[in-house]
């Protein structure tokens, strides 16, 4: 049995792929990531169009599938987030099909069930054996976890491994077995190692985002969650990076060893496990080179796979035992739905990615955001784009004090007898409005060129075309 | 979301288990299992009838098995190997439907392709969490790996994890992750110690087991397999760990250092991997207590599934990767067909379990017996039960010499090179018959009581109930 092939080229004429299928990507070598544009590439010179890509996210260094999409090579997109310029030019209406935004469980869950089937997953490999026993924890693009390319190995009719770090059969703390594999190519690199993972995750430094993250902080210790057994997930903006320093402060110092961190790893959470704060961190991603490390060396680092992260139709996922996460917004309405996927412009920015996933999950989700933003005020009478619904989300942090979803009067009583700023949500609008003034809706165009779908594979919202001159 | 449920019954009515439908074993702690029959006692007081018991090996502890095909609540029966008194019950035809065989690969690609649809898998778990992530490593019924188990826990409708050690989650280093778990029970014992894992198995001291191992390990050497790099499987009889011995000897002596050892490991294999013999261990079930603590402790030593291990469907599996493999026989003809189902008797007495897969992988496969058992010669000229193909068999070693499968011109003629003592196996049949005389045919029944099915899914043979007074 050869699975060893010499080019991207002969994987993909190996693989049957036709004009027509639907070709998967992951996105663990994030804004470094070589192989989507490799692989594209290859496609498009052998003439196969009318592609459907599933890619988990899709990043700047992914610019030339705007012209693969402009040449029709591929027509319909399916990710979790989208940045930079493909996210642009999508935004313009380039694309007759809508894209369709999932969420990091709903893409695995919809992959699994054969909602979204794919014909060849290609998976960027920092190790794998010639076989395809493949592990992104170790050579030159090691970036830690593998978990979102794990449903595409386990899914797909045929899986493609690319590597630059070929090694002797059979590798050893694999993250993908060599069962799922048909192909294995090895290329001079996979990846833009400054690209991959940042050095580590900053902090931020910003008076504001300081003032909501020790608020925030002081919130999960009165929400009642913080006690032995404790689980916590946070997103790598800088102040919810700030929010886990200021909950490791008060962990140590009251002696409270949690369970498990969980989510995109950052360096945060490794110092957390490290310092004692938690049993285990539960991986479905690296965000930085300490997460990395942590993931190859420390055996209470697991990896785990994006459906046991976040499938709604998994039996249950690490999600559903989540204690509390703390989450980001470019906007929040009264109602709490938040936008994660639209800039103030209108254009497409970003995805829900785990948001959606995690807020449903766990029992209090947090987001955490300044009441201005790009000179707008964060609450709005009904977001722009609808990410995550309001009823997953149960309190809004901001410098000007916190709004709790008054379906949890459990949490407002609790904040309140801990002398927390409690906030009505329309309130904090008034007071925020009162300094931006009532802001201007935002130009729509009238083409749908994204549909947001829920977690559970409803149609949660639409996003028009930014019109252009 | 609550999986954790008092008691065996009310996962078994939750689990929707009805007359008429599938259930599943796995068969890692062996002769001192607790749950099928656990498990099969609550089916049998619940009513339920008419049901398909798969399970990747029946023991002699699983004897109330046989009451429950009396009783008609069980009436078919798939699995790998079987002995005791379900074994010897079956032969003598209690049963209507014939028993089917398959191999330790055959049985995990039939589970996933939906040629044998589980409904509900059991599984038995040394350790689990209350969301059902459970391990073989820890807990006082440790029995290391839970590779069976896996293909089970992915295909099933519904899958029960049953353990005696719950722990709080998440567990670490998990073999089967709650994304595919939909019960939970706690229960006081899910086997017994002593009959789940020997203390260390035990090389042979019979000095025709050592004249034939040694003869193996030096036809190893001969055989230009035993290079840096070289991978080896051995069974658990006294023969086979003897050969292991002495190849560690001759590996070490020489300084060769190879890939893998794999299959169900032994204590043998252990130090093998201790001492340097090999880069890792592979193991889909541990066979005694040095191995529980290795794969435990050894990150060198992973577990993999079955179909990992062996499956004919996956798109490559470790067997596929083998060099040698040792494996017993029963009998082996002049075809090399060789008997692992049946004793000299007739009787169902084991299965092939991973032979047919080893053999049908590696790159030399050897069957290790002596001329003469039980006063009947190894060689016939036609098995009673063929287990594993002669086309997948390529050596024969005996006390009397080498029979080399003719289609292997290229290692006779190594061995003759090596000055090996290679004898035809006509010959060889010759001269055990010149001393035991010619075997009476044993006496069969008109009954078919199992059907062979090879790895690939074809039907090998059939097995014929024994007569009775």
């Amino acid at each position: 049995m050869q699975k060893l092939v010499n080019t991207i080229r002969e994987a993909i004429e190996l693989s049957g792929l036709k004009s027509g299928m639907t070709v998967s990507f992951h996105h663990h070598l994030r804004n470094g990531d070589y192989v989507l544009n490799m692989v594209m590439e290859e496609i498009a010179n052998l003439g196969i169009r009318d592609l459907t890509v599933n890619a988990s996210s899709i990043f700047a260094i992914h610019a030339p599938l705007v012209d693969h999409i402009k040449n029709h090579v591929v027509t319909m997109l399916q990710t979790d987030y989208m940045s930079g310029p493909v996210a642009k030019a999508i935004s313009e209406g380039i694309m007759e099909n809508p894209v369709q935004f999932r969420t990091h469980g709903g893409r695995p869950a919809d992959i699994a069930r054969g909602e979204t089937p794919v014909d060849v997953a290609f998976i960027a490999a920092p190790s794998s054996d010639p076989m395809g026993n493949c592990s992104g924890k170790f050579g030159k693009s090691a970036c830690g976890s593998l978990g979102y390319a794990m449903p595409d190995a386990m899914y797909a009719k045929k899986v493609v491994v690319i590597t630059d770090n070929l090694v002797a059969y059979p590798l050893p703390d694999w993250s993908i077995s060599e069962d799922y594999v048909d192909y294995v190519v090895a290329v001079d690199a996979i990846g833009d190692a400054n690209g991959i993972v940042s050095g580590t995750t900053k902090i931020t430094r910003d008076p504001v985002g300081l003032v909501m993250a020790k608020t925030a902080a002081k919130m999960i210790k009165a929400s009642g969650l913080l006690q032995n057994g404790f689980s916590f997930q946070t997103g790598a903006g800088g102040a919810s990076l700030a929010t886990a320093k200021f909950l490791k402060e008060i962990m140590l110092k009251e002696g409270i060893r949690g369970s498990f961190g969980l989510g995109g790893i950052t360096g945060y959470l490794v110092e957390m496990l490290e310092a004692g704060c938690f049993e285990k961190l539960m991986d479905v991603q690296c965000f930085d080179l300490d997460a990395v490390r942590s993931i190859r060396e420390d055996p209470r680092h697991e990896e785990i796979s994006a459906i046991h992260y976040a499938s709604p139709r998994a039996k249950s996922a690490v999600v559903d035992s989540l204690d509390v996460v703390i989450l980001g917004a470019t906007e929040i309405d009264t109602n709490f739905n938040v936008n994660v996927h639209t800039d103030s412009n209108g254009y497409i920015m970003g995805g829900s990615g785990g948001h959606s996933d995690a807020a449903a999950g766990a029992k209090m989700s947090v987001i955490i955001a300044p009441m201005i933003r790009a000179r707008l005020p964060i609450v709005t009478d009904r977001v722009n784009c609808i990410s995550t619904p309001g009823k997953d989300i149960d309190v809004l942090v901001t410098q000007g004090g916190i709004a709790v979803n008054p379906a949890r009067v459990d949490l407002k009583e609790r904040f309140l007898a801990a002398k927390l700023p409690v906030v009505d949500i329309e309130e904090l609008k008034a007071r925020t409005e009162a300094i931006t003034g009532k802001p201007q809706p935002i130009a729509k165009g009238s083409r749908v060129v994204a549909e947001v779908i829920s977690r559970d594979g409803e149609l949660l919202d639409r996003i028009y075309n930014v019109p252009t001159l």
